[in-house]
């Protein structure tokens, strides 16, 4: 056997995912048939790495990062540093920011691999998605971002193995959101009848299934962003994620209000419209539910309300299980359904550490 | 961007799978960025390649093969003739031939990779599995077979991506077999009442969703395979499929009829055994079905018939669609969910071209 391999791993971002993901990169560096070397961690407020790219201990890293004295370099400077490393780099994003998206061109330039769950390198201008896929084409690095839909469910690499193998994509749909598919299995349940619209809103929040001001959640972008992926891996160049119709669940009246607190309190004063809603898909015997979807042939994206059969799989999910359907040429009449938690440190970080070990196995 | 490396493909088996296999690999290798010479090609009869390795055309080679004067070569003087070409082979099996899969060791050894969808090699003695991994491992020659469990559905890569990033499977449970589908979908069918249990058998094998015998299909012996190659994979040391309980579904005096048409002449004689089960099952407001199940930590693996409630997402199942539950401790108690269509040339022959993505992109 020869010499094991060495990869140099850097990680941004040590949240909820980042954490749990440093976790199970310990577990892989003592299983992988490559040495991996973690030379850089950072946070919003702090770092830790050395000029001579000395490898850091796994053990309580989350901790050491936390009481590090290092603060954190900006983005050209971990570019400039990462460049100049002795060894091929896999970087690891597991922030948000549109800053750190923005750079992948770069850092994939410079042969720097990408693994990441942050959606928006992906969902944003479509010219940031040609730049990314042209940047690792020339330069042979690779990037996958399986945790942007569906946390580690195999949601895009069961896409991307759909075309290309050749098979016609001719329809998406599912429930994207752990939060939406939360807040409609318990507002329209198949079966009894669930509470008032502010009040499941409410308990989503208090759960933690939502974000800190639930209108982020509410207003429907997360999941566009998350269409916009699949639809331009299914072939569509779509614009962004804001040039398709995506429904929003805020009342007008409580778009500009200051807080998400003031917005949870006036809520109840519009749980007549939801309740609209509800009520007339019962009349159909059906039940209301959050969905995208992406008819490929039309070229239609879109996202919001729509009614199901009690029996249909869209409205039979529990819990914040999200549920995604490919109708394929190759499938005929029925889809091909991944569905399960789709959100969720444990299950996003394992999506982004599925991906490094996809980008070990090809670095050559 | 460097000249395209070259790959040389050789295929054995132009049945249904092999013939949907060819016809998605002359699109492949159209798109694919290695250069993708099909240097040999043989089924039951006949054969076409050339002592010095010329790339055959892939246009109507399904028919040239067929029309070839040139006889096949024995498993031994393939591994001879690949062993000595002069780029780096895959091997693609689209059999389902025992003597092919006893022979992957020797291949692997030679540097040979290996794709298929031919579930004797991964189902059978617990040694030829261990000798089919190690003799990877040595060479470097990789081998995949996401189409011997679920056909083109991302089972297999999903297990293996839990697995390999530390996640804990607690037990797998499926519907893994289209025809086992199919026969109950229709025999007990959530709503209304089904046929009797022979007619359902005889309308299947009209359909062409049963083997020539449906002997073949209903002693289970196919579900066991299934569960062995994924007990495995989860870290269970299987002996082989029949070393745990299968319930097998011909009746006791008809094992030995001399043939199917027999078989099927005689089973209305039986229908009262299945008829029962049905019963007792609706007493319950359940329905009965055909699964498989792992329970990885008390090691237990049987197949054979269990009720479900109406709503179980394994009760609902349309045609002869498939589904697989994972459940695991990062998922909790709502399980990772897989289903779509488990049978047919063109969805099992897309996870052999998959598989084939995979190597290409894993050459160095």
């Amino acid at each position: 056997m020869p010499a094991a391999k060495e990869v140099f791993i850097a990680v941004i971002g040590a949240g909820g995912v980042g954490k749990c993901f440093l976790s199970q990169l310990e577990g892989l560096s003592k299983r992988s048939s490559s040495k991996l070397s973690l030379i850089f961690v950072s946070r919003s407020k702090t770092a830790l790495y050395s000029p001579k790219y000395t490898a850091l201990p796994y053990d309580n890293i989350s901790t050491a990062l936390a009481d590090s004295k290092q603060e954190p370099l900006s983005v050209p400077k971990i570019i400039e540093y990462l460049s100049a490393a002795p060894a091929k780099v896999v970087l690891v994003d597991n922030t948000s920011s549109q800053d750190v998206a923005d750079a992948y061109p770069a850092f994939l330039a410079k042969g720097i691999s990408i693994v990441t769950p942050n959606k928006k390198a992906f969902s944003g201008s479509y010219k940031l998605w040609q730049d990314i896929f042209s940047a690792a084409s020339t330069s042979g690095a690779k990037v996958y971002h399986e945790s942007s839909v569906g946390a580690g469910l195999p949601v895009i690499s069961t896409l991307k193995e759909l075309v290309d193998t050749g098979d016609e994509v001719t329809r998406i749909e599912g429930v994207f959101s752990g939060t939406m598919s939360f807040l409609f299995n318990s507002f329209a349940p198949t079966e009894g009848s669930g509470g008032k619209w502010s009040a499941e809103v409410k308990k989503a929040k208090e759960l933690g299934y939502t974000e800190p001001d639930p209108r982020d959640d509410l207003n429907g972008l997360d999941v566009a962003r998350k269409l916009t992926i699949l639809a331009r891996l299914a072939g569509l160049p779509v614009e962004s994620p804001t040039s398709f119709p995506v429904q929003s669940l805020i009342p007008k009246e409580l778009e500009s209000v200051s807080s998400g607190d003031e917005f949870l309190q006036k809520l109840p004063e519009f749980d007549s419209q939801m309740e609209e809603t509800k009520v007339a898909a019962e009349k159909e015997g059906k039940v209301v539910r959050f969905v995208g979807s992406i008819d490929v042939a039309k070229k239609e994206v879109k996202v919001g309300l729509e009614k199901f059969d009690r029996s249909h799989p869209i409205a039979a999910l529990k819990g914040s299980d999200n549920i995604i359907s490919f109708y394929t040429k190759r499938y005929g009449a029925n889809p091909l359904i991944i569905q399960g938690a789709g959100a969720g440190g444990d299950v996003t970080a394992m999506g982004v550490t599925g991906d490094l070990i996809k980008v070990l196995e090809r670095l050559s």
